[in-house]
């Protein structure tokens, strides 16, 4: 065992580092004149521990392939995190006191800008799942033999995130998991709800089917022994419940419930705390020694194109089936992509791909947080992960969606059944606020095909670009108008229907795509023309075509969309022509919906073929 | 205890409810040819149990105050539940066969709509949330005697909000509410995790701290003593883990995986399935009792003016101080007022609150989910509950949010921390995409105050609207432009300076705002009048003032928000004048942000007074 292992000498050293982490921690905060050294301090045993006993990584090369990764979901222990880097060797400690500048990527909260950080945290919670996707690709995909570790605060594993994650990681027994939960007591504003309550947490974690230790979290040979204990536990992941104390090493601080994240003040205060810290390194010469990771390579990812579209224009089908077709295709081509579900694989037919490809497939069951972080952390890991659920649920998951952005997450989202289209089923299941929510995150590509032919191809697009994607997906068949020869390229629009005469251009994607057509038919019947553009890539926009339409058609546009009226299809279109003074018209759907048939339903909530003409007459009067 | 008391007869009578209400459920699918019998059919002696043996309520005023609340949280299952309200005789069962048409408020999911139903369920997890806040307020606030009843689904049950709301539940001690799992082993595309492994359910759910109950959800005698053994159960939430069968009592579709989601095929296989129910109704003339509510009364709600604003043009005061304020102001004058909080009520400045009227304020710790159902529960139960977090933590609970919209339910939200000009802690706890998620649900009131006195009106004015609310709040300080006389209906503006030769409109909020303030400043040191606006009102927006302005100042607008720019402030101000031929300029956060100073972090993402001023100065060139 390697607690038994641990001689004075090296105990001394450890100590010693904890403590170091401690005074790099204080002084960064207090430089900053920002931060949470309170919540370093709990956790420095831990981290030390973890740094310079238990963990084998390359100092110099975090993304060394088989080198055990640590995430910090209690993101606010951020300088923390920095000084153990810095003690490692990754960068001068000088650094450290840059903390929360611009000038600095040593931020508030850790982001990938650091190349030892997989994925933001800060927005509690996020660790473990992320951590599930890199032990899972580590254990089922890459067959890595490194370690996952998972440092949560006592109160941020109230977030529900980690019961789907905790369920999830049970059930692929990930053994090569180690969650440790800092139970310092303390939150934000009040005492937490379990305190020190230990055989409270061990009762939670043990009744969700993992290995639970409950730990004195500033005993490093204590931590040494449960870290050796949970690496020799197989066939299910650990947790280690380490009882701590905020702001434990300055007598001032520790246990204290007014220094929730509020640093030391400078100057005097500062080098007291710092004084008091110093008395407590210890005599000798003790080094540490950071195990280096296994030699480890992986074959090279496969990667071809897709094979041309199987869709011939008359075709009908749903873009969610095409969807599938595609993701299944793509599955062949490329050995990087993964797919993730919440248990709609037979609706989102992501089940194609995962009977073809189980290893690269993870069932995710009903638990779309844990999905989405888990995709980042398979991103994190190299792979192209697929996440597809109904686009209504993804709202389940926007935090992580959002953190995955701010992380710049190479992970691709598919929302099927949007919009009043799906009929029955009512409101709840209605995606009608997703384009508002993927397009409001920075550098989100947001695709939203009307055909078969097109989705194909925007699935490819989608895994070849490098970044975010949403591809919005609908319910109902359509029928598919562009031939295997055609190309989508990201950004690009087509204009679909065109004259020299025309009154007004539309500007519409999915069901709408296909009632502005028959719009068009009626109004070409009454002797108006009008132009119609397929707008398949919401962001980024084909503002040239757009700006172009409107100007050979009277300064009109008329969009059309099934989605709510804010943040849609219609307001990127006004915000890519906003400085032309262009007149635009939005048709959307502007209340809360109902049941019904989709046909119907279309119509009634204003976004039919009749609202188009109406609107149409309107605006050319 | 009940179950002694259970005749032969009388027992009979439930087992012929629980058929009927199978039939029925077969029945109106059918007809819908859509929907899902066999989720229906596994819950149904637990559904029959509870209306026609364990609830006390009045069938015909399912609102009456003393009344035991039924939640469907596996909201798929909804024509069981209109079958047992038919069965109870709120409405004629011929209405069963409407479900899912337009022209019936028998969606597909249950919505408020139906007078029986608290909140929108249909995307799972919501149920046991929503049960907290009528639990709690039966418990804690209006001190009745009635119990609230959840009943959930096995594969729902690894959303994490109910581990969330479990947590919750036992923190407080709600013995007064009492949730059902129905373990059907089967979800949508798969076997569930857990299958039915029901001692792995108690596991989890004992170690939450839950009296947790193993029963056979199919044996009604066992379900009743079970009822009532989580009736007398004190001091801690009861859950009975039912073990059923998907599809039971059609031999065709009992435990069968093919079933989800799938009506019997109208005409004759939904006659056999119809005999094969029929043949299982028992003999005898057993009848069923619904007890009635006990009688209760409550003090009628107070509801006053807030006095007069406590701030004087040039105070300096963050926005959120001023909601706190305002918020413990309210409490004084509005008793159905209350406060939820998820452990930052110290930034939030909910403390006030807190302190002054705990037992109207719920601390709900780290789970912002649970929080806003909570919220959406208390609702349900007349109270006016105001919801305050960091804006950008109001991402996890998009989904709550969006069920609660849908729903209209009254509640009020409050985001703080808004944008980059919250400076160090980074972009993770930057709220840069709240305008587009709350603005994008139909029917919320989104309000953006820039300085204490509107906020302090603003928060008066939330409490008053019946429907939802958001309200935007700062992090910094700011200087008080408005007297305490000054009035701000919701849909308004604020012409804050103006003149007759200005070259262009600025529209703003917030920080923006006194950006905007400074730019005007500095244009009219260099000879150029522009107008401001404080668009204190992004949803309902103040139209006739941004079209009557963009007129006065030759058709120029430009926005500036501290806000990602799809979905915000200015693509509402976009929308607002897109019919007019206006040229809109946006000004807004463009790329994933960075920790820094607050002043330094709004001027280097642009949308700081030297932006303003240089895209004046382009605009009008």
């Amino acid at each position: 065992m390697a607690s038994a292992a641990l001689s004075q000498e090296s105990l001394y050293a450890l100590q010693n580092k904890a403590t170091q982490l401690r005074i790099e921690s204080v002084r960064a905060t207090s430089e900053a004149a920002s931060g949470h050294p309170s919540s370093c301090c709990s956790a420095a045993d831990i981290v030390a521990t973890l740094f310079f006993s238990v963990m084998r990584y390359d100092p110099k090369n975090p993304k060394a392939l088989n080198s055990d990764r640590f995430i910090l979901s209690k993101g606010h222990a951020a300088p923390l995190l920095y000084a153990a880097w810095a003690e490692a060797g990754l960068f001068p400690k000088s650094d450290l006191l840059k903390l929360r500048t611009l000038a600095s990527d040593l931020e508030g909260h850790p982001t990938p800008r650091l190349p030892f950080v997989d994925m933001a945290t800060g927005s509690l919670g996020q660790g473990l799942p992320v951590g599930i996707g890199i032990a899972l690709n580590a254990k089922s995909i890459d067959k890595l033999d490194h370690r996952t570790y998972v440092l949560m605060g006592d109160g941020e594993s109230v977030e529900g995130s980690n019961w789907e994650a905790a369920e999830v990681a049970r059930q692929y027994n990930l053994d090569n998991l180690c969650a440790i939960i800092d139970v310092n007591r303390l939150g934000q504003s009040d005492p937490t709800m379990l305190q020190h309550n230990m055989e409270g947490y061990r009762a939670r974690w043990s009744g969700f089917g993992w290995h639970a230790i409950v730990v004195d979290g500033h005993d490093i040979a204590a931590l040494v022994a449960a870290f050796d204990e949970a690496a020799r536990t197989k066939g299910k992941p650990t947790v280690l419940l380490a009882k701590t104390f905020k702001g434990h090493g300055l007598s001032f601080m520790e246990d204290s419930p007014n220094w929730h994240g509020k640093p030391v003040p400078k100057g005097e205060e500062t080098q007291k705390a710092i004084d008091e810290l110093t008395k407590q390194l210890k005599p000798g010469n003790g080094t540490v020694h950071i195990n280096p990771p296994a030699a480890a390579t992986l074959p090279p990812a496969t990667k071809t194109a897709l094979p041309p579209s199987p869709y011939k224009v008359g075709d009908a089908a749903a873009t969610r089936e095409a969807f599938g077709v595609a993701f299944e295709a793509l599955g062949s081509a490329n050995s990087s992509v993964v797919g993730l579900d919440a248990d709609v694989k037979n609706s989102t037919y992501t089940d194609k791909f995962g009977k073809k490809f189980p290893n690269r497939f993870l069932e995710n069951f009903i638990a779309e947080q844990n999905m989405v972080g888990a995709a980042a952390g398979f991103a994190a890991c190299g792979k192209v992960p697929f996440v597809a659920t109904f686009a209504a649920f993804f709202t389940r998951a926007y935090d992580f969606i959002r953190m995955a952005a701010i992380s710049q997450s190479n992970i691709k989202l598919v929302g099927t059944h949007v919009g009043v289209s799906i009929g029955e089923d009512g409101p709840s299941q209605m995606g009608l606020e997703d384009i508002a929510m993927m397009a409001a995150q920075p550098g989100v590509i947001v695709l939203y095909p009307s055909d078969a032919t097109c989705t194909y191809r925007l699935v490819e697009a989608a895994a070849n670009h490098k970044g975010m994607v949403y591809i919005r997906a609908g319910r109902p068949k359509s029928t598919v108008l562009y031939g295997p020869e055609e190309t989508f390229p990201i950004g690009g629009s087509k204009v679909i229907r065109q004259s020299a005469d025309d009154a007004l251009t539309i500007v519409a994607a999915g069901v709408t795509l296909f009632e502005a057509l028959k719009a068009y038919d009626q109004l070409k019947a009454a002797g108006i023309a009008v132009r119609v553009i397929d707008l398949y890539s919401i962001a980024p926009i084909d503002q040239a075509t757009l700006i172009a339409s409107a100007r050979a058609t009277h300064g009109r546009l008329l969009t059309v969309e099934d989605h709510y009226a804010h943040g849609g299809l219609g307001d990127a279109v006004l915000s890519a022509v906003s400085a032309e003074g262009v007149k635009v018209h939005k048709l959307a759907v502007r209340v809360i919906p109902h049941s019904g048939k989709p046909d119907e339903l279309v119509d009634h909530f204003g976004i039919g073929a009749r609202s188009i003409v109406e609107a149409t007459r309107q605006i050319i009067k």
